[in-house]
């Protein structure tokens, strides 16, 4: 998963100072590592790293990169893929018609074979990035001219994506047929933006147009804004992004994640109520949810665990010794609230289901007297490869187990899991949505890029 | 405000992992600065420095800082104190019975005129720290011995105060007569454990034992712990670590934090109803008063804003002219939730008054219809000199202002303040609390330290 | 100018230190930027950023880059290139057959024809790397096997260039076939280096074997070394190697740079005699041709200007108004040593002539009576294409001057360059040097590559 | 062993940027640490680290340290002393008249006694520097005023001693009544400045105007310079200083260093003519006496050895199989010039002996038939407790050896130590200088302050 976002500016210089701001608002989709190219009159300059995107940025490279036109991106750190310093975006590269710089957040299904046929051809790589197969295609059909070319590409790869492309007269925007990954179209000043999520246009006052339709392509040039392509396919929607990814404050395609996320809760209270004396929430992405699971219950909420806020990147961790003492940096239980009382713990999903295991431990040795988890969406079965970074199957908890088989691992009273149907209904919208990990069932077919 | 901690533990030399945890747990006291020393067979290593614990510490300086007694230290950024390296603690001095270490929270009122005196005498010194006061106190007193000496330190100083020192056998500390800052003591295996705050504890595995009690000095030695000392005076808890300093998994003073915040937004909608729509928090110690307030009132509780998570210390501050255009890195409004709403505010104080001004005005440019501001304290109208940072008089919103003319000024629709009594009955005790900052009457007659 | 290095080694996974300290012995030929990659079992693996060895590489990345198959580069900072982070070597690529890694010394003249042709095809560039320009067409002739396609890489390429690459099997070295650059094989313990110069095996205890003749292409693996390609062309080794680049403790082409140096300064007294009271050297390089001119003529030789040797990267340049007060970091006269006397300098060449007329002007300044120059080769008249960092003909002092010309406009009471054939003699041999930036007559045709 | 500085000008505000140039031109004298300290108006403002001076400062740091008084300082890193960071000058405190700082090179004899003196009257110590003893002492005397109570300090310290001091008003320089460490008085602008060599002034721009003289305190402000104070004392400047430690192109006690050297070779030559074919130099401070040595000899001089010019501080050192198979990072024996030679190496001195005979080593496996060795001073046979870093007698090579012995342990073909007659002769004056380190008798009674 990543972040990207990009600025179309023609009156004005400072448009990486926008794209600062605009990725520090789409952190929470990829810390990992970052960076901002910027095309300042033909002449594309850029700096990226890895890190967090206040650590990589100072004001010094920031004013350097001066330019009308800007693309970002930040990028998670996928268990799957290398962390070598040559895999961060936005990918920069010369060819035939100048210079070009992409950034992508999604997965190519078909990116190995792709890979496979171009090396075959005499291509190098110097990176494991989808971005660079996508750049070499651009580049093989770059006689048809740049939008063609990226049409050209688009045809040839499969999967789920949202780009962001730069040359020196435009900024492009790609979205995959089934609108698997975000993608929304603003304004600021005179200028556009596109980004993943509306929370970036909030924090850097721009105004939310429109989202990038499923399988559209916009050039954003002089002329404005143009659709100069639409791939057809069926519009699935990752729920990921409602249930998790997204943060609360954003509309990710014309739904409120922070609504979405209380009506998930309200509609598990219905659908499985349980005698309890609070409910907490397992920190961060469950404690709308909870919200909504106390209001439709009426039993008080209350904040069972307390997360360090402090937690850097370069936190020396316990040895085994103090771990078996106590030490424990990430969470604390509130105590006081838990004690003997019957909790109901809602959590946002269960995929490995070591750290749901770790809090119902927790509020156990805290004095919970009964732990019901209740969770915002159905089991996950089937491990993602349209850009949702899971582990293997084998390593899902709920592959090939019943919800008591798991209940009894995990040692909760009771264990619930939010149907399909009540999701897709506290969501709003029946259809439309990608269940792939619940189902197996996957809008794309494919298998895993490793 | 400050954040200490203090760990004897003659089985172990790996005190300085114990400290590192705990001070992590206590950051949210202090992120100017940290630093730890520890004592290694009457050998005193050292490391402090200007950061986040995460970043002035390594796992390599850790290693080095071998020991088993150790103190640490996290420091505020005071407005008042000069940012300069000099002022980092534990301060560690050689005097003539070897090496001391000295960590504080809180503010000697009379350092000025003790530093004077002793300059007069020919001291010179080396930082503006208030524990380089009683540092050169203790050392003129050497030839009574250690406690003694201490003891006739303490009894020269005035103010709030909780200290821990360290020298080759012994850990002590030192709480001033009103017990205006906080100090537990813990047991963590074979040895103790000090700290500001029982959130420490947790962290680290350690049991709690008890409050130091006001005025209070104990040694910690071979000889286990002992009260080697009681300065009399009239308990007067600082009211500030309730509302807003302490962490809400904390005890302090044997009072649950989570829980008195709670109660002061129960108190607060009994004292102060309104017809709202919605109850939200000011982020992020607003926010379980405001929980309180709604379960109390039966009006639903929402998050009205998100803060960012990831702003780091380094962050690049937008220039004026992209302040103008909407640029706001910290904070954003969730739109849905309060457009056209009448919207209850539960914020812990008012003190300058510019932040809850802010958010007032987000909350109007998100379309909310009214907006009524709730406080969980009583207006600040006197500057604390007792180890509370806080602007000159001249500076809080609510001197000599009435609570209308506040309310004016905020364009809140209506606004409500705390009764002291409420404050009191809501945290559970009806004496026993610095009033000073509502009311001017302190519990230490002084004058600003500057 | 770069130097490389190539270490092939099957018993031994430490190569990264045997190339660290190779480089490190090396770094007179680069400053800018430098890199390792190593070959673990087919994997590669590498790190390169700018800045010195000694602050590039630390204990923990050289501990990290475990294989039995090294190279490495250390890049000098052209004023004709970019200094982008992307342009930092060994460049590491993915084609059809795996990992191949490049490192580079010299200046390809084709290479913008080359990119253009190869942009045409669809080629995308991530750098402006010579060297990547040389992977594609390797990457091109894949089918035909990793010797043959290099082998038809190198017949594409014109201009001066030692290369070490290396894949998962081999380590390969090229040189051009005019030998302009120089390269050396080395044994050590079962293994084999190559390197720039022979400081290098010195420095980690490696034995000479021999030269890479001109034009020939290596392949050393399980098998030795065996001479795979052979492209002939008129031997024209750089005479700037001698006069200036390699380190005095070098043998560059069978030849000792030291003895050269001195053999130099012997005939430049003889060529040109003077009626001195002192010789010195302008530092560093002149030095030692003035210890051969001081013998010839038996003027004594002593230490004319002092260099400080602790000037960083990171020094902070003295303003305009500090400059004219006399501010200078870098050189400092001995004046007892100049002052009243008749001075013979020494200096290597003179290119833009800045540094050897601030030179004399500190000589007169600090009271010599007469200030004679010497220089070490010809009047560079012509930039070079062929991998010396030369400023275009407008800016050689020489271009278009007679020598009276120049030592006017320099200030100096005498000026004298040494003759082509008597530098010639000096580092004994007749033929077999590039003359071009003397004569304008280069032994390959080419244009500036900028 | 330490470099200071001094500057005093009324009319600019830039003396940091002074002290800067002026500390780098004196780096040379101590490498572990340096900073920099300013009064602007009576504040006082410092900056102050370990590292180089390109490292400690920045641009920020120096454009942030305005004020027309500054001091600075550059350190040694003893091997008797603790590298703790406390340990940086120049010491700046506060005492009863305001702010004072000090910077010092030397070593005061009696520190413990006034230390355990101070101690006992209750005095705290934050480091284990001397300056912090002289600091005490001068506050102890603050009524007397500022001039009077350093002069009662300097009467209370026995030792070696160049100090430079500032206050809000003036700058101040003490010497040692023996003038052992030197110190130097110049005219910059309109102003004044102190150094402990006179290359800090040629690199800065400013004018000698004499010795500080041996015992004399000097007062400089905007009366302009005073001696306020004289301490007689028997003049012996430490021999170190022009054998070894001072720059070549120095002036110390009136006598060029670079002078010194050569007149010591040509000394040596004198005194223990040896038949060689080339004499060498033990880089570095080896090589202006091994050119006089040369020079009187007839024998051509030759460089030797090469040094690495690019070994950082943090540079990794091989292991010791590295070791074992010859890696060797900082020397480099020049092979064509010693194989089959009779060497004659000139060293400066002979101390623990390890690196001349790793040198010797060096020359016999690069094929030198003989080695002759020259030293330019005569045995080091006492460790020096006034201020030269040393180590204790017993591993000092010719502590209780005679010099035949010496001579097989190095495994030389000859050695020769120069005259203590000689030594002063080449010099320039037969009395006057300390010969501590050679005799036993010292200019002052003490024992090694550890």
């Amino acid at each position: 998963m990543s972040g990207i976002i990009g600025i179309y500016s023609p009156n004005r210089t400072d448009t990486s100072q926008i794209a600062y701001y605009g990725l520090y608002a789409l952190q929470h989709r990829g810390q990992a590592s970052t960076g901002i190219a910027v095309n300042n009159n033909g002449f594309v300059d850029y700096h990226k790293e890895q890190g967090l995107v206040n650590e990589v940025f100072s004001k010094d490279i920031i004013d350097r990169l001066m330019g009308n036109i800007a693309i970002g991106h930040v990028r998670y750190a996928s268990s799957q893929q290398s962390k070598e310093k040559s895999n961060v975006e936005p990918l920069v590269v010369g060819y035939r018609k100048g210079a070009l710089a992409l950034s992508l957040d999604g997965s190519i299904v078909n990116a190995k074979a792709l890979r496979d046929e171009l090396e075959d051809k005499g291509v190098i790589f110097q990176s494991t990035l989808d971005a660079e197969v996508i750049a070499n295609l651009i580049a093989r059909y770059h006689r048809d001219g740049l939008e063609e070319a990226i049409i050209e590409a688009i045809d040839a790869i499969k999967g789920s994506y949202s780009i962001v492309m730069m040359n020196a007269n435009s900024l492009i925007a790609a979205r995959d047929p089934h609108a698997l990954r975000p993608m929304v179209l603003g304004r600021i000043n005179n200028g556009y933006i596109i980004a993943s999520e509306t929370c970036a246009f909030d924090t850097i006052g721009a105004e939310f147009i429109r989202d990038i339709n499923a399988g559209e392509m916009i050039v954003i040039d002089e002329n404005g804004v143009s659709t100069v392509h639409e791939k057809k396919g069926k519009v699935s929607h990752c729920l990921f992004e409602f249930i998790y990814f997204a943060r609360p404050d954003s509309q990710v395609d014309y739904r409120s994640i922070y609504t979405a996320r209380i009506e998930i809760g309200r509609q598990l209270a219905r659908e499985s109520p349980v005698d309890g004396d609070i409910v907490i929430g397992a920190p961060d992405s469950g404690v709308v949810s909870a919200v909504g699971y106390a209001e439709q219950s009426k039993i008080p909420y209350r904040d069972g665990l307390i997360k360090n806020r402090y937690v850097g990147r370069t936190f020396i961790e316990p040895t085994q010794g103090l771990r078996e003492q106590g030490v424990k940096i990430k969470l604390n239980v509130l105590k006081d609230n838990v004690n003997g009382k019957k909790v109901v713990l809602v959590d946002d999903s269960i995929v490995r289901g070591t750290t749901v295991k770790r809090i119902i431990d927790l509020l156990r040795n805290a004095g919970a007297k009964e732990v019901h988890v209740r969770v915002s969406s159905p089991p996950v079965r089937h491990s993602c490869y349209l850009g949702v970074d899971m582990p293997t199957n084998q390593h899902l908890m709920a592959a090939g187990k019943t919800v008591e088989e798991i209940r009894k691992e995990l040692g909760a009273d009771s264990l619930y899991y939010i149907s399909l149907d009540g999701l897709r209904k506290a969501i709003g919208g029946d259809e439309g949505f990608c269940v792939g990990c619940f189902t197996g069932q996957y809008p794309v077919q494919g298998e895993m890029n490793l």
